[in-house]
C-alpha cells in the first residue's frame, strides 16, 4: 500500500525536493493534493506529472489559469487559503508535508492534524506561533509530527529508540550563515543579495535571510522545545560552518548522538516520509576525504541579536514568539524589498515585542490577534528605518 | 530488582572501572561474582568491598592466599581458569561482563551464552577468535551481545531503533595511537615505553600496544563485522585524533549516525550494565569550546602493517582470525618484554599467518588447537627476531 502524500506548498524549495523523492520511490509514495500560493505555471506542470487528485492554489485570481490547464485531466481544482485548510481532511491522505512559509502554515496543520494526519513539518513557523496548541492537539490526536528541518531531523533520528532516555542537552548546529566572518560595522552594508548567497544551504529566500540574521536558529531552537519538550536552558547553538553534523543530542548518561551527512535536504525529506522505515536512496555520500576538518564556535551574539531575541522570546513564552515571528516576516520582507537595513531588522522586531500586548495563555483567536497586531506595528516601525 | 554482575577480570582496568560504575549506581547494581588472572591482593580488597557471593582467581597458586584472606566473609573462592568457565552458570547471574585479555576470554564467554547470561563483551578477541559460534549461540540462545569497546558501543548506540533498517557502512574511527606522526624509518626504533603512551585513553598493556600497532582496530574491524552482520568491505577506518566521535554509521538512506564524547570507558561500560535504559552519571561533559576541531585522516597503512593484515585475515576467515589473534598475543608479549622491536611484531604475523594449517569451517576444537599451533610458530619465529 503506498503511502499517499498532500504537499502544501509543492512550488517552494521543500515541496519541488519532495516530489523529486516521491519520483524516485512512486513504488512507495503517491501524491493526493497538492498546493501552492502564487505560482500557477509550476503548479499545473507538478499536477499533470503527478495526477494527484487534488490542487489548490492559494492566489483566487489564478483559479482560472489553473483551471482551464486542468481541464482535461480528472483533477480537481479549488482556490484560496480557506480551501487549503479543508483539502487536508480527505481520508486518502495518509502524512501532509507542511512546505509553506510563515504564518500561512498555521491553520491548515492545526486542521490536518485535527482530522488525525500525521504531519511532515517543514514549517517551523507553525511551531514557533502555536507550539504549546500544535503539540497538545497532536497528542491528543495520537498523530506524529515528523520534522522536516535537517536540525531537529537530525535529533529525531538521534532519539529514534531513546524516547524512555531523559534528554539531558540539545545541540543546534548553525553553519553561521554568509556572514559569519564580517565584523558588526560591516553588517551595516550588507546587500539583499549578500545576504541571499548562503554558503551550505539551498532554499527560499525568506528562509535564507533567516539564516543569514540568524533568526532561522532561534525559530528552531522554540521549534526544538516544543518538539522535544525540553527547557530553553536545555538548547545550545554552536556554529559548525562546515554544516556536516546537522545537530546533536546529549543524554543524562552523557552519551551525545548525532546525525551528520551532506547538506542536502532531500534526506530528511525522504525520512519524514518514509518514517519509521529509511529506504535505500541515490543521494550523494559523504566521504571524510572532502571533509577533513569540522570546525566549532561560539554564535557572536552583538552580530546576531535575532538569535537573542528568539531565545528571550522562547523563554517569556505566552503570544511572545509568534510576535517575533509576525515582526520577523514584515522586516524580512522589507528586506527583501530593498527598504530596510539589515541590522534594522533586530530593531525593529525588538521594538515590536516591546509594543504588542501580551498574553500569557494565548487561545488559537489570540494568535490570530497578535499576529495581526504585531504585523501592523512592524510594518509601521519599518517606515521609520526605509533607507 | 537490582541487576547482578559477574566481572570476569574485575582487576584489570575494564573491571576496575566497572566496580566503579557499580559502586556510583549501587540501587541498580550488585556485584554477584569478580574473578582475576593473578592480582590476588586487588581482588582480595574488592570482595571484601563489594561482597559477591564467589570469587576466583585464575592462578591456582594465589587460592590460599585469596581463601585466607576472605575467610571470615561469606564469600566462596574457588581456583582456576575452569572455575571461571563455571561460576558464569549461577542462576543469581544477570548479566556476565567479559573483562579478561586476549584467548582467556572465549571458553567462559561461550559457557556464559550457554547458559542464557546476557553478555556485556569488552573482551575483543573472544569475537576475533570465533565470531561464528558466539554469534550462532547467542542467536539460538536469545541473549544480547552488548559491546563495551567504546567504538562498538557508539554503533550499538546509534542502531538502537534502528534494526529494520539497512546498514550500508560502518565507519571505525582509529585516534591513530602515539606513533600517528612518526615516519616509517622512526618505528624501527620505538621502544616499550613510548608504545605505552596512549594520547586519548587510559587502558591496559596489551591494548595500549594494539592501539599503537592498530592492530587493535584490526580486531576491532572483525568484532563489528560479527556484531553487525556487515561485509568487510562495508568497514571503514578513519583516523580521528581528537577521539571525540567514537564510531559512525551509515544507513542506505544515506545518513549518518555517530556517538560522541569525551573519552572515557566508563560510559560505555554504564551503558552495557544499564542497556536498553540509559542512567544519569556524574562523567564529565563533553564541550565544544575544549575541542573546536575535529580532524579526520586517512591510515597509513605502510607504518600500520597490521590493520591490512587484520583485514586479510577477516576476508579470509575461517580460523585465520583465530591465527593472527594468537600471533599477536605472542608478539605483544615478546614486545612488551622487550626481545623483539615494534616493526618485527607484523612481520612474524604475517609469517604466522602462513604457516598455521587453513581451516574453512572451524569447529570449537580446531580454534582450541589453531590458537596453540599458531602460539607455537609465532613463538619459534619470535626467536629469529630477538634484539
Amino acid at each position: 500500500m503506498k503511502k499517499r502524500i498532500a504537499i502544501l506548498g509543492s512550488t517552494g524549495s521543500i515541496g519541488q525536493q519532495a516530489l523529486e523523492v516521491i519520483e524516485n520511490h512512486s513504488d512507495l509514495f503517491e501524491v493526493e493534493v497538492i498546493t501552492a500560493n502564487n505560482n500557477a505555471e509550476l503548479l499545473i506542470s507538478q499536477a499533470l506529472k503527478f495526477k494527484p487528485s487534488t490542487v489548490v492554489i492559494a492566489n483566487e485570481n489564478k483559479y482560472n489559469e489553473v483551471s482551464t490547464a486542468l481541464t482535461k485531466s480528472q483533477i480537481k481544482v479549488f482556490a484560496g487559503e480557506k480551501a487549503i485548510s479543508q483539502v487536508v481532511e480527505y481520508d486518502s491522505i495518509d502524512i501532509v508535508l507542511t512546505a509553506m512559509v510563515g504564518y500561512s502554515g498555521l491553520l491548515p496543520t492545526i486542521n490536518a492534524i485535527s482530522w488525525g494526519k500525521n504531519i511532515a513539518l517543514a514549517n517551523k513557523e507553525t511551531l514557533v506561533i502555536a507550539g504549546d496548541l500544535i503539540m497538545q492537539l497532536a497528542k491528543k490526536k495520537q498523530v506524529d509530527i515528523i520534522p522536516v528541518d535537517s536540525e531537529h531531523s537530525a535529533i529525531f533520528q538521534c532519539l529514534t529508540g531513546e524516547m524512555h532516555n531523559q534528554i539531558e542537552k540539545i545541540i543546534l548546529t548553525a553553519s553561521g550563515g554568509p556572514f559569519r566572518q564580517l565584523d558588526f560595522e560591516s553588517l551595516k552594508k550588507v546587500t539583499k543579495n549578500d545576504a541571499l548567497k548562503h554558503p551550505n544551504w539551498n532554499m527560499g529566500n525568506k528562509i535564507t535571510i533567516d539564516s543569514a540574521t540568524l533568526m532561522n536558529k532561534g525559530f528552531e531552537a522554540i521549534e526544538a522545545k516544543w518538539l522535544f519538550d525540553v527547557r530553553p536552558e536545555q538548547i545550545e547553538i554552536i556554529v559548525h560552518p562546515q554544516s556536516i553534523i546537522h545537530s546533536l543530542v546529549q543524554f543524562s548518561d552523557s552519551s551525545i548522538k548525532a546525525q551528520l551527512g551532506l547538506p542536502d535536504m532531500k534526506l530528511p525529506i525522504q525520512y519524514a516520509l518514509s518514517y519509521p522505515k529509511r529506504i535505500k536512496s541515490n543521494f550523494p555520500r559523504f566521504n571524510f576525504s572532502n571533509f577533513p576538518n569540522f570546525s566549532f564556535e561560539e554564535v557572536d551574539n552583538k552580530k546576531f541579536r535575532n538569535l537573542v531575541l528568539a531565545f528571550e522570546a522562547m523563554k517569556t513564552g505566552g503570544n511572545m514568539p509568534c510576535i517575533i515571528n509576525a515582526a520577523n516576516e514584515i522586516v524580512v520582507n522589507s528586506f527583501l524589498n530593498e527598504k530596510i537595513g539589515f541590522l534594522s531588522m533586530s530593531e525593529i522586531i525588538e521594538s515590536t515585542m516591546g509594543k504588542v500586548s501580551f498574553i500569557k495563555n494565548p487561545s488559537y483567536d489570540d494568535y490570530v490577534e497578535t499576529n495581526i497586531e504585531a504585523r501592523q506595528i512592524a510594518n509601521d516601525l519599518c517606515k521609520q528605518y526605509f533607507l
